[in-house]
């Protein structure tokens, strides 16, 4: 439910930080602050650049912004094509396939996302919890279903969303306390706009074990979510399915999903979803 | 068809390329040599490192390893977690996620490869060229097909696969002399193993569009590629299948592969992918 072309309301949310920490003799950035810089030049909105692009964005003199990007290129974090614009490059992204929260979590999740997708043909997501944000980790698309703005690596405020419900439920007690203090971002009149709302909400996702998030951040989608366990038994991600608000069987949806997300924490290897529930115990 | 664990044979073709371009004033590797040299100390084997070991596998001292960690976890490049180790961070994946070889490929291939998993449930791969080596840029595991080594973000020599063989044989005449040069990594008994046999091999993909790469990395799979291409019609990746390689109808899987391939060259906005066929233009 976000913006593959950027939403308006979303500028800020996904404007990069300010990474202004000086080096502490000089009171100029560091070198490494300003390497970092260049990749921060680089968006969803903006994948390509040129050397006067890169130079204003990260705020750095040409000549310095040229050597850096030099050497960055030389080793494969960025790629110059042949109009002299430059993008990431191939051997950042091999590296940051190495990220346990990235692309190792979407490999343990992927059989069972794909599963949900082939049981349901409804769009189907994976995200992660980076401050009181989401950060969609993997996305499958349905082609006939209800049009979802996800973008893989895109963020969105948790509050708004049925995976940032999920995962605020089961977060640090001081972050959710930080979400219920606002400011709470609306997007639609159905988008949660007061601490108090988000206080009943992330009790009532804790109380049922799925969060449901209707028309929050467009009117016309809804989404189902289950929070998936990681092997210490915390809440590492969530998966969630986003169908069209209007539709009668949405909380049908509820047992895949939650079987989906079970499915995953086992992957995970999650004590909670290595026990059989009592139920199934009984049954055999 | 290659290692997740790695395989022994390919320990060379993974280890971290050497970068050790020195300052031209200092005769040291300068400062972005360093950050970039952290992140070289990952790898699949090793992606959770600690201080002493990143100090160690970058060949940095210890005090400059620890400052320069703590401005990359800062900025989100590494994740320390509670025992202290240090992992590839979120927000590094998320600027890497922007690469147009990587993620942006992978984005727009995945309809196609999804279609190409439900009507096979085959394993499907998708891979780009990198030098003589191709990179693996997603793939689909079948869990009831024969097994598959590949990694997202792993590397396996062009020559032994089917995606590989289907990127060389569209490539720049000079890497193709290059890799007909040798030397040419053995395998199996069925690893092509002379440049005579390579250079026959690349015209044959040529001529017929497809790749078939049988028993090469081991002995029990067989891979079928066809080569995608981008908007200005060069071969950009190459999608395949692989099957047990026994399998009687491997050769049935021709047509589904090379109609992966050119619905994601369409979407690549490939010229040649959106003019029709002469045979179906006559047909309408």
């Amino acid at each position: 439910m976000n913006a593959t072309g950027p939403a308006p309301a979303l500028a800020a949310a996904s404007a990069p930080r300010p990474r202004t920490a000086p080096d502490a003799d000089s009171g100029r950035p560091s070198v490494t602050r300003r390497v970092l810089g260049i990749l921060d030049a680089f968006s969803p909105e903006r994948p390509v650049l040129s050397l006067s692009d890169i130079s204003r964005r990260a705020g750095l003199p040409p000549a310095t912004a040229h050597r850096l990007i030099a050497e960055l290129t030389r080793w494969g974090a960025l790629e110059r094509d042949e109009n002299g614009l430059y993008r990431i490059g191939l051997r950042l992204w091999e590296v940051a396939a190495l990220a346990p929260r990235g692309q190792a979590l979407r490999e343990a999740a992927m059989p069972f996302l794909e599963d949900l997708y082939e049981a349901t043909h409804e769009n189907v997501q994976l995200a992660v919890l980076d401050g009181l944000e989401v950060v969609y980790i993997e996305r499958i698309r349905a082609r006939n279903a209800v049009h979802v703005f996800t973008r893989v690596g895109g963020r969105w405020p948790a509050h708004a969303t049925g995976v940032g419900l999920a995962l605020l439920a089961h977060a640090d007690p001081e972050l959710q306390e930080r979400a219920i203090a606002g400011p709470l971002r609306r997007f639609t009149s159905k988008t949660i706009g007061s601490g108090g709302e988000l206080r009943r909400v992330l009790a009532e996702v804790r109380r049922t074990g799925v969060a449901i998030s209707d028309g929050q951040v467009e009117l016309i989608a809804l989404s189902v979510a289950a929070p998936v366990y990681g092997p210490d038994d915390t809440v590492v991600a969530a998966v969630s399915i986003v169908v069209p608000s209007h539709s009668s069987d949405a909380r049908a949806l509820i047992p895949a999903v939650r079987a989906s997300a079970r499915g995953i924490s086992r992957a995970l290897g999650a004590p909670r979803a290595l026990r059989r529930p009592p139920s199934a115990t009984a049954r055999t």
